[in-house]
């Protein structure tokens, strides 16, 4: 058996990455970034008043003094010309500071007669003046590789940048085979359940940037998977589920062997989920999971979410990890990492009592992974250990 | 001025339910369940064997023992007659359990000879058998409302729900308003900026379930304004950004008001993003937002995010928050909750040097709101403070 880290860079290694499209700004969030994105103009491009209040040389602001309202300056419409000594510019917020005025004195501490206002002994300090570029100059950048986030959004359309080069979402293809299944919404035979996994895993990889499409199930026969991987024979992730174990009746490694795939075939020192087939079919990358549903979904977390990242470029990391203090004692874990179905609230997580691979109603009810390393001793209530949020 | 949770509590007061539609379960993640999802049958519908092995009457299980293999029973292929004392039924993963069989023997306990098995003294334990109904039984449901996650999806799946009643989108219409603004890709004067506060709000609020739309800048005159609002008629929430705060160019409360609102002006005890107001037009939630755009974002997400997961259904509460130890030494806050833009990593907080609310490089370098309390005191590297993650 080889261990969780060993697999995944097993996967890794049959990685290449998938190109990058153009898409308008509206549609890049939860993109990864795949050109840095360089900015042309200074933000703000002038010193722009932070404040709504009056423009006016620095050096004469003192409680008492008086100047000349001569123009207004507002966002959008600027005053064309300079402030002189005793004068000032009616102001607005995101206005251009005109040329002469170092100082924007905010309204509250003003009184107004006419075109005359008088500083009032409220006077409140600082410039109120946001200098120009003080959020970015031209040419400053935002770098790629970048998953994109709203506020990204929000600063790249600031950069005005319409458009963005992001990476391709990777084709992922699923194929749940058995005789067994059936789709949801058809009906089963006695002997029959419904296919779920592919359900869950188009979810979960959809939500991190692939585009998952689910196949027709491919029954237990060599011309259904035949067909099923000529359907995802332009994918850039193959995804089988179920057959991938030493039974009789597992066909898929065969079948896909048959395809060209260079076949490996790992045992992995984990709980649940331990058998995994993987290699490269054309110029796809093949994964072939485990079939109960929460091996699948723990694997697809685990493996799968790792390889559709290092495709959009995002490097080769395992998911990330967070930490939470236990709720109550474990016992020492055994010779595989086990991935326990677990509730985290308020920095502590709790297993759940039924950890059998074939309950997604635990898995529904959990929220994370809690990660037991291989040997790993017994732990006690309060101690720190980490989890993948699921 | 008001707190954040009044004004919460009042932005509550306006939101009514938005109703429900029916979509496939491929396009259902992410979505609020709004109607009990019931299962229609037991999962597993029969009891079906954990491994690949022998299935056999368990009394007669021992080192030693002998049966004669009658037949096989293969997942999604059931052996129809029963299993009589003494023999066994070769069986793999998934497949029912034959009447008369109580226990599956994995078929490394076994030597087969023929359609012979003898049981080895390696013999492991436990039944090997998943009973009937052990993931759930017919009528157990799946409880709206219910934010779906890639695990509900396989569950739902799994109790062959093919489509599902979720909460409709809210329709979010983003207005911007000021002559100083044009739109991302557009050329802009000396005196102007570039739109962001809508493209990162979209962004922001699409990826918590609303649809949002972006409507063209509204300038700084009443009948462009009155255009826009007629655009956002249909909307369930109308956003205006900018024209907030009481300046003499601001229009936005006196068109929304000639338009029917019930205005309501809210001075918030807050950093950054103290004006916001708030009424009801027609059927809609109209919320405006100052137009700095980090303090728009910081609104976004304590203000329009709890307003869209109310209508989604998932009840009227804040923005969740997490809390982290302060890397560093805090001054005492002020008279207003104060979100700053901060990072947080393995646990740790930081706050961002620079705090100016028109800085989007600096929030897009932010992961974290660190959340400063009303009057809080100086806060030592260390101690536990609370965040909104961004």
């Amino acid at each position: 058996m080889i261990s969780v880290d060993q697999a995944l860079e097993q996967l890794f290694s049959l990685v290449s990455p998938i190109g990058a499209e153009t898409v308008p700004l509206t549609q890049a969030v939860g993109r990864v970034l795949a050109a840095d994105a360089i900015a042309s103009r200074d933000q703000p491009p002038f010193a722009a008043s932070a404040m709504d209040g009056y423009a006016v040389p620095g050096n004469e602001v003192a409680v008492g003094a008086e100047f000349d309202v001569i123009g207004e300056a507002a966002a959008g419409h600027g005053f064309s010309r300079a402030c002189g000594p005793g004068q000032a510019i009616r102001i607005f917020t995101g206005a251009p500071v005109p040329q002469g005025a170092t100082r924007v004195v905010i309204q509250e501490d003003v009184d107004r007669s006419g075109d005359r206002i008088t500083l009032t002994d409220r006077l409140s300090g600082g410039d109120n003046i946001r200098p120009s570029g003080a959020d970015f100059c031209a040419g400053d950048k935002l770098s790629a590789p970048r998953l994109l986030r709203p506020s990204d959004i929000a600063l790249l359309a600031s950069m005005n940048i319409a458009e963005v080069s992001v990476a391709r979402r990777p084709d992922v293809a699923l194929i749940s085979t058995g005789d067994e299944l059936v789709m949801p919404g058809e009906n089963p035979g006695p002997d029959q359940i419904i296919a779920s996994n592919t359900f869950g895993l188009k979810a979960l990889l959809d939500g991190i940037g692939a585009r998952a499409r689910i196949l027709p199930i491919a029954g237990d026969s060599r011309p259904l998977l035949e067909a099923a991987f000529d359907l995802a024979k332009d994918a850039n992730l193959i995804v089988t589920i179920g057959g991938a174990s030493v039974g009789d009746h597992d066909l898929v490694g065969d079948v896909a062997e048959d395809l060209g795939m260079q076949r490996a075939f790992y045992k992995i020192a984990m709980r649940p989920g331990k058998p995994l087939m993987a290699g490269r079919m054309g110029d796809a990358v093949m994964v072939g999971l485990p079939g109960n549903p929460v091996s699948a979904m723990v694997c697809g977390h685990v493996f799968l979410a790792p390889v559709i990242r290092a495709m959009l470029g995002l490097g080769l990391h395992p998911s990330s990890r967070l930490s939470a203090r236990l709720a109550a004692d474990l016992p020492e874990n055994g010779p595989r990492e086990h991935y326990m179905r677990a509730f985290v609230q308020d920095g502590e997580i709790r297993a759940e009592t039924r950890q059998d691979s074939s309950l997604l109603t635990v898995l529904a009810d959990a929220n994370a992974l809690l990660v037991r390393p291989v040997g790993d001793g017994p732990r006690s209530a309060g101690e720190s250990v980490e989890y993948l949020p699921i």
